[in-house]
Parts: structure tokens; sequence; C-alpha cells
């Protein structure tokens, strides 16, 4: 493989829909393949990172909230950083990237969800991004109860979730499929409400079918 | 004034060209004429602002160095947020806001003289300032060797600068006269190689011919 680039793979979809087990199961996939992988996530994965869940977690209070563009703009900051010091050096090595969210979710959340300008982000991610867009993208996709549910037993916390949270969630769903229908030659909605194999397996065909991988 | 908006004035240039006196002496002279008007300074003027310097400074090292493009999205968040919480608000209320730096210094430094993209930096600023581009930017500009002297003098640092510091000024200089030259319907270079007074009359005289504003 020594000279070709890795495939660059984004997961994406709300909490609760499987991103970081998915990532994880395609990992080992790979490793029993022998094809080099590494797995990462946003934010984070740079010093950077450390800084912007900092100004996150300090602006959380509703008086000091950050407007949806300038949030966008903190994870343009961490995502040039990832980009170039973690996901580039990585696929140029020849390694497949797989990372839990990535320039989708500031589009999804920031833009549709919380109110800011959907082209002003779009424009945004494209500075950012540059030429290194994911080979694919998968966006997982189940209903807000189910992935409600599914993050509330993760984090072991009350099983409790009112009408409010699961309007959220849907809506950050019907954000995630709007970005797959404006993006099909991207992006790939994957039905994660089946047993985690199952998913996997929906996965490593698409990698098939859209990559020409063979996983025999 | 009541219902009338206040006109966008940015300083622009190196260190030691002379702003902030240039800023402080305008805003007199309004009081003055009864204008009302605000000063402000980029980076600051807001919570995040302080979490923005922080940031620059835990990246002083050149280990930790953030690339150009990253410092732009950073300086864009501060001013995303300056904007918003700061300066369309005064405006809206009838006053002349007076800001100390504005996004011509991203484009300078970042753009220009540490080598980020040029034409990315300038898109950049077109998404995070939008219809606020201020009303008139003044770029101060005097010799590289003379705007040294005075900042050193400021700082009462030793009055030790070297070749490799002149020339760092003279890039810096050389950027904000091409940004002037890039959109002279809104940038004026004013010569600060002469005393303040006469550098205040001459800022008068221009806010006078392209606002239409009486300083009598």
């Amino acid at each position: 493989m020594e000279g070709v680039r890795g495939y660059f793979l984004s997961f994406e979809g709300g909490e609760g829909t499987g991103k970081s087990t998915q990532v994880n199961l395609l990992r080992h996939r790979l490793e029993e393949l022998d094809i080099a992988s590494m797995t990462t996530r946003e934010p984070g994965g740079t010093e950077i990172g450390r800084h912007v869940r900092e100004i996150l977690l300090h602006t959380k209070d509703e008086s000091m909230r950050l407007s949806p563009m300038s949030e966008a703009l903190l994870f343009g900051l961490d995502r040039f950083e990832h980009l170039q010091k973690v996901i580039r050096p990585a696929l140029e090595k020849g390694k497949w990237v797989l990372c839990d969210r990535f320039a989708d979710s500031t589009l999804a959340y920031q833009g549709y969800v919380l109110g800011g300008d959907v082209r002003d982000i779009e424009a945004l991610n494209a500075l950012v991004v540059g030429k290194t867009q994911p080979d694919l993208t998968f966006v997982l996709d189940i209903a807000a109860e189910k992935s409600l549910a599914r993050a509330h037993e993760r984090h072991e916390e009350s099983s409790y979730y009112d009408d409010k949270m699961i309007e959220f969630h849907e809506k950050i769903r019907a954000a995630f499929l709007a970005i797959a229908k404006d993006n099909p030659e991207r992006c790939i909605v994957i039905d994660t409400d089946a047993p985690v194999e199952k998913v996997a397996m929906r996965i490593e065909t698409t990698c098939r079918e859209r990559l020409g991988v063979e996983f025999s």
C-alpha cells in the first residue's frame, strides 16, 4: 500500500445512533484484513481540542452562550488543526482514517438545528476542509426514541426523557438526512435499528461497493 | 441622531503606527461635537476574547503554533461575537464605533505575512463580517524603523531591534498597503510620520470629505 493514500471515512448521526460502536467494529475488521487504519473523533485529536472543549464548557450557560456561527468557527479551528496534524498525515501514510463526527455535524447542529446560517456554515466547512472531503460518510440513522434510550443506557443516566428531547433528536436526525440527500455521492444512510453485526455488515458491503475493497 | 445608524471606522496598521493614539483623539473630538461614540479593539471586547488571548498565549511556542488559517478562524470567532455583542448594538443606537484593528489585520498578518491562503482568509473574513463592513478604514502608515522605535518606547523595552524585525514590520506595512489598494472605496492610507495633531487633522478631514460630517 506504500505511496497509496488511505481512505477517509466519517461517521455521522445524533447521539446513540451507534457511531463509536461501528467505528470500532470496522477498525477491527480492517485489522483482520491487514489494512492499516486509525480512529479519531471531533472535537479533539489535537492539543487545541482541549481548549475548544474548555470554551464550549465555559459558554454552556444561556447568558454566555456563543452564537451558532461562533461555535461553527470554533469547531472549524479544531477541524483545521485535526486535518493538518492528524488526518492528512495518516492518509498520506496509506492509513484509512475512521472519524467519529466531522464537518456534517457542524452543519447539522450549528446550522440546521441551532439556527446558524446554513449556507454560511457550508461555505465555512468548505474553506476548512479544502480538498480533504471524506471518501465516504456513513450517516447512522435510527428513530429518536431508540437513540435516546441507547444514549441514556450508555451514560448510565436515568432513562427519563421527555417530548422536548425527542423533538430535538428528531430535528438532528432530519438534518443529517437532509445533508445525506444533498450529497448522494459521498453520504450513505445506514439504518442502525438492527443488531450491531448486521449494521457492521451493511457498512462493509458499502465499502466493497463504493471503494472496491474486498472483505473476504 | 435617533434611528440613524452610527458610522463604523476601523484603524489598521502595524505596531507603533499610532492607532490607539488616533482612536482616542478622534473619540475626544467627537465628544466635543456631541457625537456619541465608543472605542473598542480586537481581539477582545467580549468574554470570548479572554479565551482567544489565552489560546494565542498557549500556542506561542514554535512546537504548539497554530497554522495561520487556524489563527484566522480564532480571530474570526472573536470578531463574530464582537460584532454581535458590541459593534452592531452600538451602531444601531446611533453611536460611532472606532475599532483598533479589525478584519484587515487578520488578512495582513495571517494571510500576507504568515503565509495563510490570502483568498481563503478573505472569504472567511467576508463570512464573519457579513454586511457590517467598516464605512471607513484608516490604514496608518509609517516606515518600519520609526514604528519600531515608537513601539519600543511605549513598551519601555530596550530600543534594540535588528534587521529581521525591520524586515517583518516592512512586510506588515506592505500587506496593509496592498489591502488598501484593493479596497480604495473603504480604505484611506494616512501617513503618520508627522505630529499627532497633524495626523488627527488628516483623519478629521477624511471624515468630513467621505462621510459629510462637519468638524467645525
